[in-house]
């Protein structure tokens, strides 16, 4: 394996349902723009509150993904 | 919009569960007597254990809501 | 109650479904060979993308037990 | 002077002009309802933007205050 | 034991004396005004000094309580 | 409102001013390039000193924004 | 003096007295397991609240042992 | 350019008028002992309150400068 | 001088034989593709383990770089 | 009152007896070369451990004074 | 793959030499007790000086590896 | 032993070389002025690019030194 560079960008993915659903779509949405992604982590988890509702749950998240020799 | 002023409390939501529901449980009380609650950031989320399983979940939130004129 | 003295093992409970079963997985395998467990802390949650996907929560705990007198 | 007990509470001041006119109207709104305010520490400076200009400066504070005999 | 709501404030207790009975008196006013006070968690230690002696002991402390159903 | 991603990016905005206008000018630069900008974060303030006088004031800002279908 | 590598174990130390008597507790209860202790950190200061006085100080420690050529 | 070393010594500036003035007084009373002051970091805004009136706003700064071959 | 902006991304950079090497690798491929870089942070220092050596450093790196007008 | 500079300093006091005792070496060590001394606060807790017991508790401290207009 | 569970533990590294050799004494040590070592993180890194040089650098390291079914 | 003060000054060492050799100019600069060097902590890694190349590393680091009786 040869000594490859990754790129490590921040994204919020939100959800109406939980935490979970909120990193996953999060990382579907980043994987439409994005190749290689190869780990994430959890930076933040905050959300909006409506009438005494959780609205939106917001994960902040840092996403790795490694450099084509292209990129 | 005018120039508001936030008040962030900070509570500790639990649930026999999991972590989305001590959130939620946790932002339904505060809603009991807060009004104007606007958004929550989690700040810790622990638990107790008791013969080798979860007994309860504890999340640590900082909620945020609107004062009004007359708070 | 006597002045008992804690001790704090740090564990990563992995899944492939989230966070909550992540937590789960990892007190359950650290109650095999620790006794008295009595809370967690999580300190971290990550995770493996494969194709697009998350294909593992990885959850950093915490993991407080009380020594016996024995241990 | 005798042993006195401060309570700190957290607020966010915000304004359409800058840093310094946030802190001063979360200041100006918390000492309506709360007496012997006594300092202020900022954790945190954030706003919102729109059409690509700042809308609000957001600006959270700490305040200590010191506690009466009759709070 | 059902699912409880917790509220954490922030106070500072101060002493002539030295950090534990700073913490004390702390606790001791806090709990003339809130019930079922439950944990505290020390924040930072600070002091005043005069005349190159410490004048006062400033310890700051999240107290943590449990909410009652009439709260 | 459907489930929004939004992206993170981090600049550092400049002035020979002070600290709003460093805050911005980096806002201004920011939307130039970037669509949707939606709040930002103030992560640093730092500056050089030439000749015992503040040249640049230097803001560290995370800037956040929502992904449209088509970015 | 070779190149010696050294374990850090964390525990958490209680007493029914204050912050030193719980560091005291906790060192000397780990004395009875770990050899060649080395110095020690306190990394959290925290306590039980019962009828509104201090039950017990919970002082979290980091201790540092030398590892034996056995160990 | 040869190989310097740098001192970074902390100080706290003050002002009535707000937080760009702190940075500035602190710089000016700072340039008037050390030589070569090469960058400031601003590690704490903070201020004292009177009469619900901010009196002084009190910014913590981190300055470095240049070690001359003499100092 | 003029009133730059400037961006920070997130790099991890690798190598087989040590942290130096791994820095220089990650800033050697992020050169590829932004110009102008002009200096870089160590966020964090890992590695990979396998059969008891290491296989690989890797060194979290922000790097940031000036924008052109054209950027 | 006029818009005073403050200089904090770091400093390690030692005790074999305690954290109170060593806060209070620190300071009288340090008001023996500087005039002025305003406030400290701890930032670390750490001792030396020699058979088992502790031999020294060591306190970091930052410690504030007033600049006179001659230093 | 299935759900395994990774312990962390936390050990010194030193060495006469640097940082990087600290790192690799640390982790020879550990190998020789633990299996299935798989990554590392660089917690700090400190040392100790005598007569003006370098006598030891001191690595903190956290060190993950892999619970078989029979740890 | 007696009860020893320290005080800890904070520095940055550069090299053009590596992380390593940025920590000894730092301390050996530091030792030309300041006597009973007795440890230092990393607490920044930093560098200087110049056309897609490391010019300089700089290494923030804080250095705890014995006080004299007569300093």
């Amino acid at each position: 394996m040869s000594e490859h560079t990754y790129r490590v960008t921040e994204i919020v993915g939100t959800s109406h349902e939980g935490v979970d659903q909120a990193i996953r779509n999060g990382i579907t949405r980043a994987s439409q723009t994005l190749h290689n992604l190869d780990w994430f982590e959890v930076t933040q988890v905050r959300g909006q509150i409506e009438n005494g509702r959780i609205e939106h749950y917001q994960v902040g998240l840092k996403v790795g993904f490694r450099l084509d020799e292209s990129d």
